[in-house]
């Protein structure tokens, strides 16, 4: 596989990317009238960054750590969270999500793991929303490009965000920002998990590695390489297959809800920018 | 007030809209692979309508309704709800919000009204996509282009859907519709109400009628008159300015999640369209 080239494209510079970030996150808070995010701290990589990087960005009291763990989430997520929020000198509000999840499936005991994982995305949302108005803050996303690409995350649940500091950088770029930014150790170490179930892994559930699938997915995005470019550079074709239609088919998680056109200025169309209005 | 052009623009074939939008709702469901949508019918008359035009669109088995009262519902919403749903012959499934939400805001007892109904439609949306995958079904939306443009709605929440029949047509023109496709007299017939809370109209919360608010709308988004130009038309400054400020506010919740640009090809500005790679 001659995947070279896309290996140190996809090396960043991390220090400029840490200013630019933060610098995105400083702005687009200010810009809403506001001083302050809360972000979801789940004891992963990605809110771990995300979190570092807010608090560069607008101070310790502009940051506010929203821990939401379920009963089945992993002991070691709420413990690394807790580290994290008191190493950044911010605060940290603890809701636990077991008593509004289970409630809702006693009426499907039997419902799939897959849709209990959504219903807690959903949840954690819906808590970060509500404590983004009782702080006056704006709700900061934690989703990586190559989860996003691969829709590989819950569309209304951790997906959703006001501002999303990670949205362009794959995950192996996430790894390489978080070095720099010293986010500890344990949270740096441990298998990327979305923890909804016990032993779950990313990688496991996708049946692929970061590692290659962030050098095809930019080969395929950034690069604009066809699938049959990326096969005759040594890609497999199973592999290549199976990630496009991953990313074709979750392609609605990317976008808004369709609107049925009846008007020459329909909400999303052709009516996007009342900035325009200057009001 | 010269709102006489606006008023007649407001009028619909209603005959021909139905047929468009049943068509949308047939036509993108299929595209989806799927032959049903999921409709949280709140007694209300978007919902309803947006339930009509489904059945319309895909049949009986094509349907399935979703009824969340809140213990603070107005009683009649479940009994015109249940009523339009064994009108249309469609499957009705009962699931009260009560415990889910109530179990939250034990944490933080004195929050306030519109915190509270933010929730129950988030948690309204989370049922409604958790069934979605249940029945294999799109969730279709039912916010008209009054409340989309106001951002009278609750983004993750009521505001969140598959596929939107109702989102280019005014107020005005769903009750047209909905008179036009026998909507029962009890929904047309109440005051407009997203049952947050006893006695809350939308007509007394935004502080003007939407008789009043579709007209100037529509020469406002429609009709891209600027604000001097209403003003000369003789609508009140004051009104104007409310209304616009209201539309330019409530932008993000009519817009994806903002992602920090780092890459040439970023979600949601750059990188759109997979569908042309045509897996």
């Amino acid at each position: 596989m001659k995947a070279n080239a896309a290996v140190d494209s996809l090396r960043v510079n991390a220090r400029y990317v840490e200013q630019v970030l933060a610098g995105f996150i400083a702005e687009e808070t200010r810009r809403a009238g506001l001083k302050r995010v809360v972000v979801g701290l789940s004891g992963g990589l990605d809110s771990a960054l995300a979190a570092c990087l807010a608090r560069r960005a607008l101070g310790r009291d502009g940051v506010v750590a929203i821990l939401m763990p379920y009963r089945m989430s992993h002991p070691s997520s709420l413990k690394d969270a807790r580290h994290l929020a008191r190493r950044l000198g911010i605060r940290a509000e603890l809701f636990d999500i077991t008593r509004m999840v289970d409630a809702y499936f006693e009426s499907d005991p039997k419902a799939g793991r897959v849709r209990r994982g959504n219903k807690m995305a959903r949840e954690r949302m819906s808590i970060l929303y509500d404590r983004s108005v009782a702080h006056e803050a704006l709700v900061l996303g934690t989703s990586n490009k190559t989860e996003l690409l691969l829709g590989y995350g819950t569309v209304h649940g951790d997906m959703a965000s006001s501002i999303n500091p990670l949205g362009d950088l794959y995950m192996t770029q996430v790894r390489q920002v978080a070095a720099h930014m010293k986010v500890p150790e344990p949270i740096r170490r441990k298998t990327p998990s979305a923890d909804l179930w016990p032993a779950q892994t990313d990688e496991g559930e996708l049946g692929f590695t970061y590692h290659q699938v962030d050098q095809l997915l930019y080969l395929l995005v950034d690069q604009r390489y066809t699938r049959s470019a990326v096969i005759e550079a040594g890609w497999p074709r199973a592999l290549v297959g199976r990630v496009m239609r991953r990313v074709v088919r979750s392609q609605y998680k990317r976008r808004l809800p369709l609107i049925a056109k009846l008007s020459e200025r329909t909400i999303g169309v052709d009516f996007r920018y009342p900035r325009d209005w200057g009001t």
